[in-house]
């Protein structure tokens, strides 16, 4: 077991140590160099998608490709499940053919933690994403681009807004900042779209954009998920980006040097402006390029290797 | 030509001799050792499936991709076959690609021999299953993971059941094992479910699972093809598993060291009890390792390598 | 930037002289033969295929995978696009990954130019095919193919016949046995599927496929596409074959040692015949073998590596 992760497994940031996500922040620092050792060499790697995704599918496997690995497509729509075999003897069968890493997306919350609970020695199940639960690697790699750019964080303000009721990635991330000691964390969204407050220990609650961005080092806009408009929770785009989108005039209330971060696919003129998205405070695509490096370092430590 | 096997495909267990399949057995136990010389490194290897099928195709894959093969993902819905090019149009332009390996699953019988049969030169077909005619690779991985068990096949007592007259991987275990000396083939399942006799030289026939698994050594449950039931050929699935379906009661009347094979993906409850299936004597996920080795012998035998 | 190619990109055929083509053919003889440099070990070679199509993606992934280069398989069908991501974004997070070379075919024509005109210092947009546009390596492998046996260009007439104004192969086919200087260069057609005669400079234009031929010694037939039928432009399959299809009396009447081309899928019995695709005087495999070592040129022309 390396120091760095404490589980054979990546299912939550719930309860991992700032250390522990620090040990992974310097591997990544070094993998992330060209010339990167073939650590995951002869190990075999599988993506378990069930939700579609292009972003994080294509992040993981480049991840893998670029430690060795090799990578086994596992089309859900194609496969086996189809003719009803249970999730757990798909497991068990990928297993038995000598599969090392299971990269598992699932709509539902907990499957990737039911797998972890029955993985054989050896195998690591890594959540990429399970319903509004968690989405660990998204909380590693949010915390890793904020240090880049505000090592001090324990005198930085990160403001999260949005649909946080829905989001995985606002969870993640509340674990991975407060594990790791931000000073302050805000939360801001439509009423509709919140937590209740106990969800929420540590976070100071804002229900106007422009309170929640005023003087933050850090702004997180999370996606909006088009579904729940559907749902009734949102009245409109239009009315979405004008109480909750933002805007030059919104973001010149934060801190004049405060980065702007989405997990993406940005959803331009709804959450955010363009002008935002593609101006000079955007880490977005900064993000993107840190995915890599951290998935890289998960899946190096999971598997127990030097590097 | 390797003295593994007769012939530049591998169509049918039918006529293949014992010898040439111990051959490979031997090849997959080398074969099944970490540090596998990359033997296919810079061949091309091509999954034409035209079923839909994970397991059976990821243990190509992931044999060839051992063996340091490239793997061409070839994916039928979205190919030109839709824009009418014929069977043979794909095959000749896969092979002036230089594709070396085709691994071939179709609804229909016959195809991939035909595919053989027009292949050109250097270029092997490899069938992975064709209607309710071959799946000569999961006969020869039955017919190994019964030899790891019981060595002395001249003396060991094999029952296959459930759904014969539609299971290709029924008549490619037949041919293995009745080329390989087994002692005693039984073959039972419903009347509506059972070719004629003059297609089962060799075997005892029952009509009982209770008198079919009477002091076997062996044990192979058939999967039960669901949509058989559509055509009214079994009632139900609760009647199947009444009549026909293994459970604890049931292998008691076998040997007491049988083994329980099936050939999967299985439907619980209908032709096997969970409790079989996870059971102490199940070899089911030992078939799905030995898969990978067997499949890799054959790419390996049938690229002419020595290994 | 390689002399083989003025540009960063391979959008057209258009304007490219003639020398920087036959570099890029002077590669491709050196990179088809076996034990080639793994000069793409490394980079990340993404399919952006917004239309279906096997023949030509496999072609690229196998240039790719020979010359040492990680594949990213991008399912357009299930990616981020259908989160309402654009283009652009697809494009610039697959940058932020590290992607290197994007292979993009799609329906409208200029989106590869798009793409190209928005791409990141370094990376690469190579056009596989846009509307009825271009499709620079097919003109390029056709070419190449001719040259291999047709070496005195300017003494040398081609013939292309069909539907010259819904073929992007036509267009870039022309574009490259202009720029090489062809002898003379004839296109014919039913009238509906010719474009105007000032699209064709340098063309010589015949309205019957007898004229087209007569003493040609190069004929490529192109494509019928089928939905054009659903728009009357043409009457039926027969209909096409007695007209305008290439059958061994025609074919008579071209030169003695004329080839035939074609870039496939061929349409058996509609615009050509199965005793002249199969036949002598066909080059039409011979295309598909040299498409992927042309397509290797390109791609390591572009990475501007020397090999």
């Amino acid at each position: 077991m390396s120091p760095a992760l404490p589980h054979q497994h990546l299912i939550t940031l719930a309860g991992m140590p700032g250390d522990a996500m620090q040990s992974l922040f310097n591997r990544a620092d070094r993998l992330r160099t060209p010339g990167r050792p073939q650590v995951l060499a002869g190990r075999t790697v599988v993506n378990l998608f069930f939700e579609p995704s292009t972003r994080t599918r294509v992040s993981f496997e480049l991840a893998a490709m670029r430690l060795g690995a090799q990578i086994v497509p596992f089309d859900v729509e194609h496969s086996s499940t189809q003719k009803g075999e249970t999730l757990l003897d798909t497991l068990r069968n990928l297993e038995a053919m000598g599969c090392d890493q299971f990269i598992v997306r699932h709509r539902e919350n907990g499957t990737p933690g039911f797998l972890a609970e029955h993985a054989a020695a050896g195998v690591s199940i890594i959540n990429a994403g399970d319903g509004n639960h968690a989405h660990p690697t998204q909380g590693l790699l949010d915390a890793y681009t904020i240090l880049r750019h505000k090592p001090d964080l324990a005198n930085c303000c990160v403001a999260i807004i949005g649909d946080v009721l829905h989001s995985r990635v606002a969870r993640s991330d509340i674990h991975a900042l407060q594990a790791l000691g931000v000073g302050e964390l805000r939360i801001a969204g439509p009423e509709a779209l919140l937590p209740g407050r106990d969800a929420l220990p540590g976070c100071v609650v804002h229900h106007r954009i422009d309170e929640a961005v005023r003087d933050a080092d850090v702004v997180i806009m999370l996606r909006l998920q088009k579904e729940r408009m559907q749902h009734a929770l949102i009245a409109s785009d239009a009315d979405y980006f004008h109480n909750w989108g933002l805007d030059d005039t919104r973001l010149q209330r934060a801190h004049p040097e405060a980065i702007v971060m989405h997990p993406g696919p940005i959803n331009r003129g709804v959450e955010i402006a363009d002008s935002v998205a593609d101006g000079r405070q955007s880490r977005i695509l900064e993000q993107v390029t840190n995915g890599v490096a951290i998935r890289m370092a998960v899946m190096a430590t999971l598997a127990g290797t030097d590097c």
